[in-house]
């Protein structure tokens, strides 16, 4: 095995990743395999599979290295937002590559650093955005929170996540709605 | 490797679940770890590891032939059951052994048969279990649900489990109230 400073091991390592980032944002989680990613890095698979010996592991890092999708971009009002963003995190979560991913990184995260940071900034960047936006609702008028701003992300997330990695099945609209409704009075009751 | 249906690699595997099952009753989750269930099983650490090469996977094993802790004893009134039925998930779930089986069993199930069907029959007995009690609650007039009953557990356990092993903080008690909260009218409210 190269040492991790080897420059060559290094730039296919680069490669690889950039093919993963590029799969991962044309054709989606199921699209970043051994494969086709060695295909498109103009590496041989045993090369990608010496680097990320899972392909899940390798999708981690590809996806940490693109935007977050979810609640990037707050509209208004907050609640319809709200609904349109975890019913389409409900829907990632029910592809089981997602769910390959989100288990592997809570999974992992427990023995590896790296992966260890990888899920404190998923877990932080997801908290920031739903207090932010939740924090304007209340400025607004639009909501008057029942519950701390830190405990949001796990209210609503936390339902559709047991929902798809231990449950393994689709949320339905109600658990989203049930969840929104949970975080407090909404001005459109 | 011994054939699986030999009856040495058969009886060594009894007495290795054996000796799991006792550490978990009698110490907890984190004594389920390869030598002390190796000393007690009266077998050399090798085969433990050759068995079950990662200790969650054993103490996964252990904890499916255990009656399920939780949920297990609905008492009334139903809505401090569940606070302090919640409040004892909290708190393993702040365990880092349990952390580990927990994202251990949601991982591996997506690729390993047997650990699909532990996950099935835990997610299972836990939404039975929670469904029942919210019927009665119902029948008795405390509650009255707004949400429906099969999406209970996903609603009172998804923010604990998310909390824990996504944001890797322990759930405070404002977490589990908003919880049960959502479930509907309580007639104490």
């Amino acid at each position: 095995m190269p040492a991790e400073t080897d420059p060559r091991f290094l730039r296919s390592r680069e490669a690889i990743l950039h093919a993963a980032r590029e799969l991962l944002l044309e054709k989606g989680p199921a699209a970043v395999t051994h494969a086709p990613v060695a295909e498109r890095a103009g590496v041989g698979r045993a090369t990608v599979y010496r680097h990320w010996p899972r392909p899940e592991l390798l999708l981690v890092e590809a996806m940490a290295t693109v935007p977050m999708p979810f609640f990037a971009e707050p509209t208004v009002p907050t609640r319809d937002w709200l609904r349109r963003e975890l019913t389409a995190m409900a829907h990632q979560l029910d592809l089981d590559d997602v769910r390959a991913v989100a288990t592997t990184l809570a999974n992992t995260a427990l023995w590896d650093e790296h992966m260890e940071a990888r899920r404190a900034q998923f877990a932080g960047v997801l908290s920031e955005r739903v207090t932010a936006a939740l924090d304007d609702a209340q400025h607004r008028g639009e909501l008057t929170l029942a519950i701390p701003g830190r405990n949001a992300a796990a209210a609503l997330i936390g339902p559709l996540y047991y929902r798809s990695t231990i449950e393994h099945s689709p949320a339905d609209p109600g658990l989203i709605e049930s969840a929104i409704a949970a975080l407090g009075s909404w001005s459109t009751d």
